[in-house]
């Protein structure tokens, strides 16, 4: 961008009520949203986006996967495609912000962008189930072609309700993994989302720029002791499989926090075999799951975990299997994008820093498959999955119109 | 007992004999037994017990709770009867001596004294579902008028199982709540049972006369903090409630003992909400029982216990709901016939300790209705639902030569 190129900025009021349009179906008593994928809400809120679409001239795509496009192709279509979305799902009793700030952003960036540069083929999709109703981030994974037939015949809660949501949305097996794009087709993929965490709140930044998304890595450890009558058996005797359990539960809080600034660490849940209220527990399987930007000091945790935890098992006389799940990869959004969010900040006057992304976004799907760039706004009280999640709406416009005029220089290079 | 009255012993041979007959049907590979109440390898057992009935020549009774017995009633039968017993039940996957040695030595017992006492009125009783396969002792609850048809339609399992396992062996609701005997009917109930511990085989003792059942109390300790994404909440902004679970369920082991050597505790399980690798749990709910014989104590330690969960929740800033769910009170056995197993004891020659039971016994039902008395045999490493469970052939013999001599001054005392 040089010098003299001018500023665009956002149209706020029309920007504001297709956000408030947007968030109308499943909107919850307490101001959160309630549309998890594929649901009668979801299945509306797209519907009303689908509307929108149509009433502002775009061509409305739809591909096999359910992921839903506004398009402004060039005539000839010759030239790749500047794709920015996100998407309009949300979890169970989730807030508002929280994808469709990011359609809505979108949806206002290429009204503004082509009148200006027509000639650009410009998209916006919404993609299915980021949230994971069903599974995480479905829609850019078919998209970017990462999404197996496996994958589908094992998604979260029972393949049978899966698939009955599937035809309720008309899709099918089939039309998912035919849904992905091709390289060569797409310029770049840019998204804005909420932070869902408090670090530009803390340090007073309107803008997070996104360098990468955490690897995110699963655990199953077990602990086996000796299942026994919890009445008959003396305390000093047990083989208690609760205790190593949650002593490793206290000791990964204390790991991380202590000693690993840069991760998390989470145990969600403990599995206790037999688990009654009268039998010593003879096996606890603790769910415990980290994330690091980097994947040497997740190695570095991981194995700092595994030693407390064989201490665990030690100190109460356990065997200890410490197995590694799967691991979503630590991803790193594109440099050259990462480049143009600086300068339209700085000419935007807006503050901006450098951050890694602590959860899963489309943007780590598509950074497969095409450029990629992802911008935070800032999450009052960093609430996120919630009828809290809040932004302020000023904050909102400053994304947008980052968003605006790092696509805008996008669109200017193609013409 | 005077001094002249000479002492009676069982037939060795014949006990050993009808053991291993009553522990053929449901034998496993192992060596344990596998005959939850009412399935097809209980109902096999108590087959095989009604044919030894009816082959030694005693009268066949079989009650509304399937309580199956055997009987030599005096031809008046104007006196109350002298009443034996245990269960041939056993836990999934459980050993040959819990509830089978009972019955096997009580049948001994009375086949030696109907020759010396043919006046006296004895019954041998195999109670059902000792273990709880459904209820917890659900024949001598019956028996001792305690159970309600409340308790019958919530079993463990679904009621649905139940009652098909009901009709499979001919039982019915109604029948059940039939069962119930009369006070004035029993002069006595006797029960020999294997420890399920290590009190005796540690310090080298024959026989544990039991002075009474500890009182188990149950409790739902329940944290609740902030259901959080475990990707963008930092470690230093959770209420995860994981982490005040886990610190009480270690500090319930420590207190106890620490301070409570006359005590038992036991977390057997705890259930995580929402439950997720990815979620901070929001909710944990710790389900926690302790035991005492003494109900003083049982409170004590509850309190303790109670400030120990409170401390846990402050540190990690959580919400604590210390719910109490229900008790089975404490019982005394008879002191009367704590005594005569005492002076048998000595005039056999076979050491003896006072000890309270850790685990709950048909004879804790009947102490209700009826004068009642416990005595435990060794258990060799304290193994005890297990087919590693195991009492020395000539523990077994010294124990049901205790009861058959407590027997006999009963049977005595009535002629």
């Amino acid at each position: 961008m040089t010098i003299s190129e001018p500023l665009l900025h956002i149209n706020e009021t029309r920007f504001r009520e297709d956000f408030e349009r947007l968030t109308r179906d499943g909107a919850t008593k307490d101001g959160g949203l309630n549309r998890p994928a594929l649901s009668e809400a979801h299945l509306s809120a797209r519907e009303t986006f689908r509307n929108m679409i149509c009433e502002r001239g775009f061509e409305i795509h739809e591909d096999g996967a359910g992921n839903l496009s506004a398009r402004n192709f060039s005539p000839e279509h010759a030239q790749p495609v500047i794709l920015l979305g996100s998407h309009l799902d949300s979890v169970a009793d989730g807030g508002r912000f929280d994808g469709t700030l990011g359609i809505a952003s979108a949806f206002e960036v290429i009204q503004i962008l082509r009148v200006h540069y027509p000639q650009a083929s410009m998209e916006v999709i919404d993609f299915t189930d980021e949230e994971g109703t069903w599974i995480s981030l479905l829609g850019s994974r078919a998209a970017s072609g990462q999404l197996t037939l496996q994958d589908l015949n094992n998604p979260r809660g029972n393949p049978e309700a899966f698939q009955k949501a599937l035809k309720r949305a008309d899709l099918t097996n089939e039309g998912i993994l035919s849904a992905t794009r091709h390289s060569k087709t797409l310029r770049a993929y840019l998204e804005l989302h909420i932070e869902q965490g408090t670090r530009l709140e803390q340090s007073k930044t309107d803008i997070g720029i996104v360098t990468g998304m955490v690897g995110i890595y699963m655990y199953l450890v077990t602990f086996r002791g000796q299942s026994n009558h919890a009445g008959t058996t003396p305390m000093n005797e047990r083989q208690d499989a609760a205790l190593g359990a949650s002593e490793f539960c206290l000791r990964v809080q204390k790991t991380v926090s202590e000693k690993y600034p840069d991760c998390v660490a989470t145990v969600g849940h403990m599995d206790f075999s037999p688990g009654a209220f009268n039998i010593i527990a003879g096996r606890v399987t603790v769910f415990m799951e980290l994330r690091s930007e980097n994947p040497q000091r997740a190695e570095m945790l991981q194995e700092d975990l595994h030693q407390k935890a064989q201490s665990a098992a030690n100190t109460f006389g356990l065997e200890l299997d410490f197995q590694f799940l799967e691991a979503v990869p630590a991803q790193k959004m594109d440099p050259s994008i990462i480049n143009i969010f600086e300068s339209s900040s700085e000419k935007l006057g807006i503050t901006f820093k450098h951050l890694p992304s602590l959860a899963g976004h489309d943007a780590q799907s598509m950074s497969l498959l095409s450029p990629s760039g992802l911008i935070f706004v800032p999450s009052v009280g960093g609430y996120s999955h919630s009828s809290r999640e809040f932004t302020p709406w000023e904050a909102c416009v400053k994304g947008a119109n980052v968003l605006l005029n790092t696509a805008k220089r996008l669109a200017a290079s193609l013409s």
